[in-house]
This record gives structure tokens, sequence and C-alpha cells, in this order.
């Protein structure tokens, strides 16, 4: 599976050049113009060649539900969204295949799923979304999304100790389920990484914190959360801690170099300096936070502070879509509007290193992949320059970030494995995998939720709605 | 070129319906099930079939420059874009090209093009545009972007009476231009349709605003102008008429059911009310508001004030794209975060209204066209429902308006006439198109501007940077 890419454009600090690059073994092991050809020859001409983006935040069934939940804000959506989710492994297991396609075809090499367990078959589900990925060669970091208290917990109640119903599954019974899963599927080496992933402060005791953390310390394994996503959060995070949640997750030790943490809308000052401190990194999720309505996170302050940002989708019934290039243009704009001084503004080209090199941070593998580096892995996607959403000629990068690339990619590989050739995907039947998706699902038009009616009055009183 | 589109998926009330749609010599005749062939059969299985829309405000020869002009505000993104902006009437056809070709890709069927004239050659830059859309049949309202202010009278001075450079041209001379230009080119009939389209009170002095509302008056054009785009332009309103510039267009009796009016981002709510009571339209155009850092415009009131409103991509070097369906979605769910009462969040069927009849009414002919209606023109788009981009089936409109779609829009006709089919633009050659795109165009980075040099100092300071 060796190769050579002849003649393709790269960025450089001041332009771009033209180069090629030999992938050995799956490693890079010369960037240079005119090297000899070792392996397969790819033609680079007219073509863009970075390092593969990260898609650092979704959850992939939600493919399910996309464009059918009504204009809800993130706590009465949850109620909605699992109202109607009757997941079976199969759907899983198409799911991830799609959330992987559209990823892919926006120029991610590397998906963070977290990852919804189906009730009592929370391996099986595990298994399922592992088995899609490495069908389809994408590098995956499978989140399993773990909770112990119940969905009405995660709404601010006026009171100091309200009393939820408890969660079907102990806790210890949680932590068994993911050290299984590390387990079984733990494979760094082979595009398969498990993290530790409670939902958030919303959703967890302190016991499954600590029960992660313990698990994350024992067999190395990044840490992935939600936080802050939205203001009803900030109030259940002073209800529940007196204090503020990423206070709160700092002192409980949640936080560390190997933390990445969702949506980040609702933090203070204070609470960025204990990101930059603890080199956590933020996961933007531009296109959620506006759909749902959660606020626009302050990424030019976590930049200016120092803290790692990169892009997720999320997952694609708050989004939605699953198209990476979309949430790295809308997450870069969007803060041009909170921000006046232009000189902050988020440039095309630390857009791109923000998506790759961040994303490979944000989960402590930037040592082997996140840039066009002698030495590291090839996770490589080259976008064809030619195509009309591309053109006119002007600033690769620019148009690539700012536009709206349909279309765009001609290939791309993981860990030197091609997965995209001449813009189609190789390792798996894209087009199969449209009929299931087709299949298996019917039109329909938003339905009553009781869920929603039932939840509805008390969010909108605790809000000030 | 009668036709009969059978099997379509519509909306109605309560959900979605299947049709047949008759259209005979390009008017929309029956619309029900089961109904005969007449001419050409189209095939409506799993697509759904909505109005055309809109794209209510851009610039066509922005094309060129899409994607290189770096992270600045409006006033000096301008001053970058007109330093690099040697124009010739060949790349003035192109660029109308390549926006008509983007805007019907992505559902529009309409486009009001806010034409950047060349200076010297301007009855010549309008008779490439309206060339370059009767060729490829999209239905053009070509609004010749005029003013007779130089381009630092833009930016607020701080002084009460500034002096600055002459423009090259007359108000008289402007004037006749357009009068001109009705003569020559104005035939709504044919889908080609002139507007009077002063830039904006930032560049115009009140005897080109009343020269332009006489034109209209006489020859019963729609007005069309950019209105209070940046917090720098509601500052120089207030130097240049010491009151709003909503109340000074008023009083000079610019607004009118027939004024649309691109951005509206810095208004107030005693403009909101003046808006509503003249019964102008607001277009939209929140890319290049993000991109530009001009604000977030307060959609939310005017829709709760009853102001029309639509959606435009604006000039595709402030966007950097012309995907009418991102305009869209970037538009409705950008609310979301300045409202929280998710009770007047945007629906995804009030977009699709809002940007196809929203923008009929903005140009004065909702009677003619703007929705499926017997009796009303046939500018319809057909969406292909099976592709990859709008699956699992759920909710079409909600797919269409939340997802990202890309390579949707199987069919696409104006006033009957078939533009699109199977996917492909069929009255012009598309890929001679994109070559020519790419051979007059080549690859560059940033450029450092004079003009930013020299007006920066003076907007840093105006703007308290």
């Amino acid at each position: 599976m060796d190769f050579t890419i002849k003649n393709a454009v790269i960025p450089i600090t001041d332009g771009y050049t033209t180069v090629d690059v030999q992938v050995v073994n799956g490693i890079i092991t010369a960037i240079a113009p005119d090297l000899d050809v070792i392996g397969t020859r790819i033609n680079g001409e007219q073509k863009l060649l970075l390092s593969g983006f990260v898609n650092a935040h979704t959850h992939s069934s939600e493919h399910w539900q996309r464009g059918v939940i009504p204009p809800l804000p993130l706590e009465l959506w949850l109620a909605h969204l699992y109202e109607f989710a009757p997941l079976d492994t199969e759907q899983v297991y198409l799911s991830a295949l799609g959330t992987a396609v559209e990823t892919l075809l926006s120029g991610g090499t590397s998906v963070v799923d977290h990852l919804v367990l189906i009730p009592g078959k929370e391996l099986e589900t595990i298994a399922t979304a592992v088995r899609a990925y490495q069908e389809i060669g994408i590098r995956a970091f499978v989140a399993p999304l773990i909770q112990d208290e119940s969905l009405s917990a995660g709404i601010p109640s006026g009171e100091s100790s309200p009393i939820h119903e408890a969660y079907f599954r102990s806790t210890a019974e949680t932590l068994a389920i993911i050290e299984e899963a590390v387990r079984l599927f733990h494979r760094p080496e082979e595009g398969i990484t498990i993290l530790v992933a409670p939902t958030g402060i919303q959703l967890c005791t302190d016991a499954l914190f600590i029960g992660c953390i313990e698990l994350s310390n024992r067999y190395n394994l990044c840490r992935h959360s939600h936080l802050l996503e939205t203001k009803a959060q900030e109030k259940l995070a002073q209800e529940k801690y007196g204090c503020s949640a990423v206070e709160h997750l700092q002192r409980i030790g949640f936080l560390s170099a190997s933390t990445s943490l969702a949506h980040c809308v609702w933090l203070t000052d204070a609470d960025i300096n204990i990101l930059a401190q603890t080199q956590s990194t933020v996961v933007h999720n531009p296109l959620s936070n506006l759909r749902l309505g959660s606020g626009i996170a302050p990424i030019l302050k976590y930049r200016q502070a120092g803290v790692n940002v990169t892009f997720g989708c999320d997952g694609a019934s708050s989004n939605d879509s699953q198209d990476l290039l979309e949430a790295i243009k809308i997450g870069s704009i969007l803060h041009n509007v909170t921000d006046f001084d232009y000189q902050f503004w988020i440039t095309p080209r630390e857009s791109v290193e923000m998506a790759s090199l961040g994303g490979a941070k944000g989960l402590n593998i930037d040592a082997k992949i996140g840039s066009l580096t002698v030495g590291k892995q090839a996770d490589l996607v080259l976008y064809d320059l030619t195509n009309l959403s591309l053109l006119p000629r002007t600033d690769p990068i620019g148009l690539l970030v700012l536009g709206r690339p349909s279309n765009v990619v001609d290939s791309a590989w993981v860990n030197g494995k091609q997965i995209i050739a001449d813009g189609v995907v190789t390792t798996i039947n894209v087009d199969e995998l449209r009929q299931e998706l087709f299949n298996r699902s019917q039109w329909e038009t938003t339905r009553p939720s009781e869920s929603v009616a039932q939840m509805e009055g008390r969010y909108r009183q605790v809000m000030g709605l």
C-alpha cells in the first residue's frame, strides 16, 4: 500500500508550493519536489493536499432523526430525540457508516463518535459501531455515551436537592461496560480507540466521573464530555455544586491534556483560564449551537487564552448534516460578530490547522497525525481544485474554508490506506448504504412529543420564558 | 414546452401529499392527483416539488475574488475588493453564469444581481449580464449598482461636513445610464427586469436617491439598496442626516412595497416599524454578515413586526459561495441564539416560504410567482429525495433546509422552460464554463492592499478599535 503523490499543491508559510509526497507502510517518508515514485503513483496535479480533519464530536445514531426534530432548545430537543429513538444494532451500523461517509467526503479522516448505547445491548452497540468504522476504514474514536441520572435531572429545578427517577443502570455496571469495551475494542494502532465519555455534568454523578478518571488513568484513555452547552446547564451546575461546572470538573480531576469538551458555550473568564491551565481541548460545534439556540461559544477568547480548539459536527439531528467543511466555515466566521476587532478573526489557514492538528491534540495523538510532516501517519486528503465550487482560482484554502465546496474530495487515506479514490468511497458500497437508509426509513412530518409536553412547563418556568 | 409532473411530493398544511402538476404555456394549470399527461411527462416520484427560491441580493462579479479577501470588516473589505477588481466584460459574462449556475443548483430560479458596473462601460456591463442570464434562462432582476460619492465617504469621519474626492461620474449621467438601461433591457415578461439600485446611504447623495425614485415611478421599477449593513453606516447616517438612515429614506420617499433592502443589521425598533408601515422587504444575507463581522440582523423582530423577509447570498467574495440553501439554513437557525424563546424560531417550512414567496413579494411579483398555485408562472424545482444527503427519510423540507444538501436539484423550470434536467444545467455547457473560469484565473495568496493600509488608521479610530 505504498504510494507517491506527484505534484500536489501544499500550503507553506508564505503561500503554496508543489511537491511530491512518499508514503511507505502508512508513514509519510518524504515531502519534496521531484521524488521517485515508490509504490502506486497518485496524480496530485491541480489538487490541494492537506492533513485529514477530525470530526471531533458527533453522535452517529442521530442520523436517523435528522431534519425532523422541530426548533427546540437542547433540553426539550433531547426529550424529543429519545422519545422517537428506538434503535436496533442494524440502524447503529448504518448510521455509523453514513456519518463516516459524510465526514470523509468533507475532508475528515477521523471521527469521535459519542455513541448512544442501546439499553441492554451496550456492548453490542459498541461492537457494531466499531465494525462499521473498521469496514469503511475511517480512524474512529468511539466514546460510549454514559450517564447515571435520568433525563429530567438535566433541567435545573430551582431547588437545591431535587428528587429524580433513578437511572435504570447502576454506576458500577456502567463503568464495567466501559472497561469491557476497552478490553474488547481499544486498538489504537488499528485505528479504533475507546474513550471514557460521561455525557456531562447534567446527567452524571461525581461517582461516574471519578470512575471514568480511574479507567482513563489505568488504560491511558482520552476523556470526552459535553460541557456547558446551554444556559440551563450553567444554572444546573450552580444548583448542583455551588460553583461553575468547570471549577467542579477541575476539582475532581477530570480536566487534562487528554480531555476534549464539546460545546463550551457558557464559560466565564475564570473557567477559560482553567481550561488553559489544564490543557483541555474545546470542541466547537457551531451548527448545533445555533440550531438548538444554545449560544455562541467564545471561541476567540479561547484562542487568545491559549486553549486548543477544534471542530465537530455534533449529532446529525442537531445540525442536521455531518459535513465537516460546513462546521469549519460557520465555526470560523461566526465569531466575527462577537468581537469587532478583525485582527482576532480566524483566518482560513488557522481554521485548517484547528480542524487537523487541533483535533489531533485533543485526542493526544498529535505526535502521530494532524499535519503534513515526515514521520507522521498518512491521514491525507487531496482536494480537486478544478471543481466548479472552487473556481475561479484564487486562494485554495480560502476557497475550501469560506466557500461551499461540493464533491471536492478526490482522494483520502487513513494510515496510508486509500478510502476515497476519484471522489468515490472505495471501501464500502455507498449506493447500497443509500438504498438501505432509504428502505429503513419513511417520510414523516414532525410528531407531537409527549415527553416535551411533560417537561415544557418546568423548562419555561426555570428559564424565565 | 408544456409538461406534466407525475407523482411529486408537495407540502400541504398538515404534511405532504403526492400530486400531478400540469404546466401549459409556462403557467401552472392544474395541481391534483391523477391528471392526464399534457406535453412532456416528468417523473416526480420520490421527488419534492417546491416553488423556486429567489437569490434576492448578490453581486455576480465578486465571483472572481471569492476565497481570497482576508477577514476584514465591510469598509476595509470593500477597499480590498475594488483595488483588485479590474474586470472586463468577458469576466462579467462568466461570473454572471457562475452565479446563476450555483443559484439554480441550490433551488433558486430568480436572482437579483446588484451589478457592479465597469467604469466607462456601464451599459456594456449591463448588456453582458443580461445576455448571460438570458442564455442560461434564470429569471433575472438586474440592479445596476450606482453611487455618486467616492469610497472614502462610506466611513464616518467624526466630523459633520467632511470633504471627499468627487466621484468620477455625475449624478445626472448616472441616472441617464439607468434610464437607457431600462429602455434597452427592461423586459419583465421575458424574464429580465431592471431595478433602480443606489448602493446605499453611505455612497449616495439625496439627489441620486430622488432620481432613482423618479425613474422607479415613471417606469414602474422595483427599488433595491443596501441598508445599515454595518455599525459604521449607523454612525455615518447620524453624521449625514442627524437621524437614522431609515427615517431619512422614508422622508425622501424611497421606501415602498416595491423596495427591497439588503442586510438591515443595525435598525432600531422605530426603524423596524417604518419598514413595516412602508411594506419594505428585508433581504437577509446571513453568511456575508458573519464573514464581514457586520452583525446579526434582528430577523425575528422583523417577522414579529410583520416585515417581509427573504434571503440572499450576497456577492461571492463576502460569502464565499452562491449556494442559496446554505444562506437559507444559516439565515434560519442563526436567530435561535439571539432570542431564547424557541416559540419564535423559524421553522423549515417558514424558511421555504420566506425564500420563495417572500422573495417574490420583495420584487412585487408575488401575484405571478413564489408559490405552487394554479395560474402562477411555473418557476419550479424538483428535489431528488433519494440523494444520500437527504437520507434517511424523515421530513423532506426539514432535511432540505436544515441539512447540507448536495446535488439534490433534479429539475428546474423558469416560466415553464426547463433549465435543469437530471441534475444537469441544460441551457449552457457548464463544463466549458468551468474550464473558462479555470483558465482566466490563477492561484494566489492574499495580497497586501494599499487602499486598506490607507483607510485602516481612520477606520480603527472612528470605530474605537
